[in-house]
């Protein structure tokens, strides 16, 4: 008898960063990150765990830890080898369930629950392997990596033969690619300065900052106001110059005559993206304002609920930039779909992270596509924030500007044990000191 | 001082209707119909609750439970008028709540959890009002109709302004239509003949049976096989006749070259819609699909998750038939919006129902429609399905065909005490007596 899943435990852990206005911006005014986090365990005595989780801004985490739960029957029990030698059908099981599809389908936090057990078992399969997640993906054959992906609705866009003819042709070159990013690391630009919790004097100081640690890109986030959108822009353009690339994120806060004119606002000061400058979800508002403000570059993507609505994005011509999360779809599998589905369509891949465990996630997927999808770094790079690192065992590695190509086993996803105690809400010490106080 | 909240009690009910395949379609195979059930009280010692719920298929029931667990605290305490008489304020606190947005936003769990919410406010008011919601919504004035409603993402499709007008045009006649619907009810159509799970014997039965009971319309579940579908069309029609529209639904089984080429072999039995062809978010791939099989009606919605998404099949021409449901937005404020955005283009509202208590409630919505909004019911039909109206203290009365116009106080969403004891999961003894036998 191979091992079995035997634990399959989660926990509700949370950040207070609303203390300080961490991460605040024009729709997410007092987040507290957190995570609705997983540990799946086996018998098999290696001491390996699978790690996974959901990214939230608070309440709700419990909601969330909650849809994870309903999954214990899927996994518990199951032969771990057979498990994660399909996690192809591991993922059609999940999403097809034909009672829990209901409460999507195919989005919010049923869906994203899947993206934790789906992420998990790709953090166990990579520790088995002894590699990164970047790397194990990276050296799957076309073959396997298409039988990940499911193509159901995704054929008038995107087929099976397709996605396999596009991962062939960029095998020749893997090894010197992954190589490149052991050596140089992947892009990355930072939001850290842009807050809009923060004064103007917080923002010039820590625009330079990021530009003298090497960052190429910044971003802002806009939306609230648009003067006070235009001075704080102003004020980034005069601390970093004109070469540095400054990206504005307006967090869905407008309809498309509002974005429309605040575009035309902020254009003066050369935006290189505009972000989010609607509802996630509407596709045809991306596309009008995209062609109202032409050649200004629209970005949207971190609440993209699933692969069929960045079809939908890419198919309208409604971004410039797709930017994926690595929690906000079904997992790894179906951002194998998102990035096979980007390179057909040509366009560049700058995932959302930040957050709590997002970075560390998602620079595996970008360093996939990098070895063995879209081959290029051209105009691609990955958020950047500089919150929480402290609390995973493997946490990101910035160098000059760039994410460096993490070397541990696994996915990256692993948080301290001493951290999710601290932090589990409510009865963690920071929360029961907190309401103490 | 005046009443406040002082329950909000919460239950996991369901219906083990997967026993006898009621309900079964192409996706969803084996569904127990449920509701995450929602009771507010209040110290008002009238005797008055408000009752909501959503409707799921089973599993998952319990994580629906948990996220109207979630907003408690936007109702326990609060004044029970102030509540009530701002319900459009009430609705915008709870879709910004900075924290819970994050996991949809605006779809999936947590959305559906604020429709139980809303909708438990509006059977309370109509209640305290003495009368049923339709009547209720259908006097209200058109600028108290347009306070309900957020426009945020609509202006690019509908205006306040716009939405006043359309209302304000349907303001003469209310009356003479609000009798019409007391003295005819609100046409129907019944999809009892047509899951997949029944033989072709019980199929041509249940239409036989459908047609005498006055019916002058029916459905059939398609997807599965296309063989099957011809032929059980094709029985069907010939139990019928010619005179009886027959729609089809494919509850989302096609992409979008497998339901042109489906459609194609369905057409000679002339099908009045085809229903959820594929992904019911993806608007782009409705609209190809009603490009190429024109000029037979494309229909969906039961599972469109925002207004937003409405708003984007309307604009895209993707539909000939929209399909709101009473659970799956955030309740009767969002549905508002939706009547107000088919009203404008011209589309006709045929609300999807069944499962338990969506006819109860959604007739109120097409009620309302047909008093305040489109003021007509040509081409409108609301489903009906015979099941588990037994559990209501309101249930729904079809005559001759036809929805008969609610008269009890309320949104005919209250279930009936013992029913709710009995079907509670897992403890219930309908369950425990399952579970032992």
């Amino acid at each position: 008898m191979g091992a079995v899943f035997t634990e399959f435990a989660t926990h509700d852990v949370r950040f207070p960063t609303s203390r300080d206005l961490d991460g605040s911006d024009a729709m997410n005014v007092d987040p507290d990150y957190s995570a609705a986090y997983l540990v799946l365990g086996t018998d098999a005595g290696d001491g390996l765990e699978g790690h996974g989780f959901v990214f939230t801004i608070g309440r709700g985490n419990d909601v969330q830890r909650a849809a994870i739960e309903a999954l214990a029957p899927y996994v518990l029990g199951r032969a771990v080898d057979a498990v994660l030698e399909d996690l192809g059908g591991m993922w059609r099981e999940l999403v097809y369930d034909a009672q829990l599809r209901w409460l999507g389908p195919e989005k919010g936090v049923m869906h994203m629950a899947i993206g934790a057990v789906i992420n998990a078992l790709w953090d166990l399969r990579a520790k088995r392997a002894g590699l990164p997640l970047w790397q194990l993906l990276g050296e799957l054959s076309p073959e396997a990596l298409v039988d990940l992906v499911d193509f159901r609705y995704l054929t008038d866009a995107l087929t099976r033969d397709e996605a396999l003819e596009l991962l062939r042709a960029s095998v020749p070159g893997r090894e010197e690619r992954a190589a490149a990013l052991r050596e140089r690391g992947y892009p990355a630009y930072t939001t850290s300065p842009g807050w809009l919790g923060y004064s103007d004097e917080k923002l010039v100081r820590l625009a330079r900052e990021a530009v003298a640690a090497g960052f190429r890109q910044i971003k802002l986030k806009v939306g609230a106001d648009v003067d006070d959108d235009v001075r704080r822009f102003a004020l980034a353009r005069a601390a970093v110059g004109e070469d540095v690339r400054i990206a504005v994120d307006a967090n869905q806060r407008w309809d498309v005559a509002d974005a429309v004119a605040s575009i035309e606002r902020l254009r003066e000061f050369v935006p290189w993206w505009v972000e989010e400058p609607t509802a996630p979800d509407d596709v045809l508002a991306h596309a009008a304002i995209r062609r109202a403000v032409s050649p200004v570059r629209i970005a949207t993507g971190e609440h993209a609920h699933s692969r069929v609505l960045f079809k939908q994005l890419l198919q309208a011509e409604a971004i410039d930039v797709l930017q994926l999360d690595s929690t906000r779809v079904a997992g790894v599998n179906e951002n194998i779909a998102i990035l096979l589905l980007a390179a057909k369509f040509g366009v560049p891949v700058c995932p959302h992270a930040g957050g709590v465990g997002l970075c560390e996630l998602v620079q595996h997927l970008s360093m996939f596509d990098y070895v063995a999808v879209s081959a290029t770094v051209a105009d691609r790079t990955i958020e950047y924030v500089d919150h929480l690192h402290e609390h995973f065992l493997d946490p990101v590695r910035i160098v000059d500007g760039a994410y460096a190509a993490p070397a541990a086993p696994g996915f990256s996803a692993q948080m301290r044990d001493e951290s999710i105690l601290r932090y589990t809400f409510p009865g963690g010490a920071e929360w029961a000191e907190g309401a103490a106080s």
